[in-house]
Formats: structure tokens, sequence, C-alpha cells
């Protein structure tokens, strides 16, 4: 399985439980240190989504809070609280699947890593439509 | 005491623990839910940020991602991750100290509410010298 369809095997964890379905995990010299789906609903917190949570799970891993020699692979473009979260943890690069003009923090709305400190290497549009397919379909049900 | 000299008491907490001294609180309905220091080092974390431990803990509190009638108090400005988390927890008004060129994304860097669908309103400035200069000494120590 490569890294980034671990990542999309979350997402399609949190759309069985009926979360926004997004996944990530985070690879230290090719060991995935973290793995997680979105939690919000299972946690009642805004703030459990799935890179939040890998960044937290390697941080515990590894006992540091600077991640600097981590990737971290997630399945749509992470919002401004996560690039922010990515940025403060200083990951090395960040690979997503689908772009995110509405909630997306990276190449949309707050472009957040044109702002911090730490750049971390971007590289977004991975699996873009097998990715955005899973984030259209959940929505539907939805309506 | 005020809603703001709590969120200084737990920066000065943060301080005495070694951790970047910022605090914060939140308030729902006159009562305070949360109340946290930074804690990146002692849980070797890079997003244990107070705002962020915050909204996790009033979120766990209230049982619901959204902080909708919250309102949070927090002695710096808060960076790009802590302003994504405050748009994400939907909470209503931020109330901060001390203005962060460098690491703010707020008034500075990404400006986080200008992108977020949803934007609290902001009041920023809140004791700033005394806020600052808890900062300062901090920094100044590590010298």
């Amino acid at each position: 399985m490569t890294y980034f369809s671990a990542a999309y095997h979350q997402a399609c964890i949190a759309f069985q439980n009926d979360e926004v379905p997004v996944g990530a995990v985070i690879i230290r010299d090719g060991v995935m240190i973290a793995s997680q789906p979105n939690r919000m609903r299972q946690k009642h917190d805004g703030t459990a989504h799935a890179e939040l949570l890998c960044i937290q799970e390697a941080s515990q891993k590894l006992g540091t809070q600077h991640l600097t020699d981590c990737d971290i692979y997630v399945t749509v473009e992470p919002c401004s609280m996560c690039a922010g979260a990515i940025a403060n943890a200083r990951i090395r690069r960040v690979f997503f699947g689908a772009y995110d003009q509405k909630g997306g923090g990276v190449d949309h709305g707050a472009r957040v890593f044109e702002h911090t400190l730490h750049k971390p290497q971007v590289i977004g549009g991975i699996e873009e439509i097998k990715c955005a397919q899973l984030m259209r379909d959940f929505f539907k049900q939805k309506r």
C-alpha cells in the first residue's frame, strides 16, 4: 500500500463513521508513525481533523513537538488550522489530494504557508478525482 | 477576577512551567468552561497551544464541536492554527492581548478570519503592555 492510499483508507474509515471523509498519515524514514481519520463527530471536537490528530499521535510517539523529518499525506487540502499546525510542527513535506476552494488554507483562502516562518514543501492534487469523489458522495447523502 | 486576568493568570502558569507564556480561557453565559496555559513542552506537542487546549476542553464539557455562544480570551494574538481552530469551532468573540507581528494570524500574517466562513468578532490589544512584557521577560531569560 502506498502512503497516499493509506491516507485514503483512513478517509474511507471516516466515511463509514459518518465523518467528513478526510484521512491522513505521517511518515518518518519510511515508517508510518501516525494514521487518523477525521473524528470531529466522534470526539465532539471541531479541532479533531485527521491532520491535527496525526500530528498529536506522531508527537506522542517521538516525544518531540518538532516533526522536522516527517512528511504528511492527507486526502484533502488542509484548512487554515491544520496548515498552521503543520507549520508549528515543522513538518517537512505535505502531500495532499483534492483541492478545497471553500475550506482549504494552503492553495486557497488564507494560504497559510505564505506567512509562516516554517514553509513545508507542498505537493497537491494527488489522486484528486478519487479524493474529491469521496467528499461529493458524502455530502450527496447528507442532502 | 476579570475573564482577561484569568487568561493572564494562565499565561503566568505557562511562564512558571518554562512554556512560552500564553494563557486562554473560554466563557459561556458568564461561566468559565475552559482555562489552559500553553503546554507544548509538557505534552511534547506543537499543537498544544492554550487556545486549542481550551477549545478541546470546552468541546468535551459541552459535548459539541460548535462553541457558537462562547467567547475566548487569550493573552497573545492567536497564530494561524489557533485562529483556524477558533473559526472551525465557530467561537463568537475573540479578545486578545498583545499583538504578534511574527507569529500572529489574525491581524498579521495569514489574517485567517478574512478567509474563513465563520468570522468571530475580534477585539485585540487588551492589557497589551502587560502581556507583551511577559513574553519579553520569557525570551530574555532564554538568551
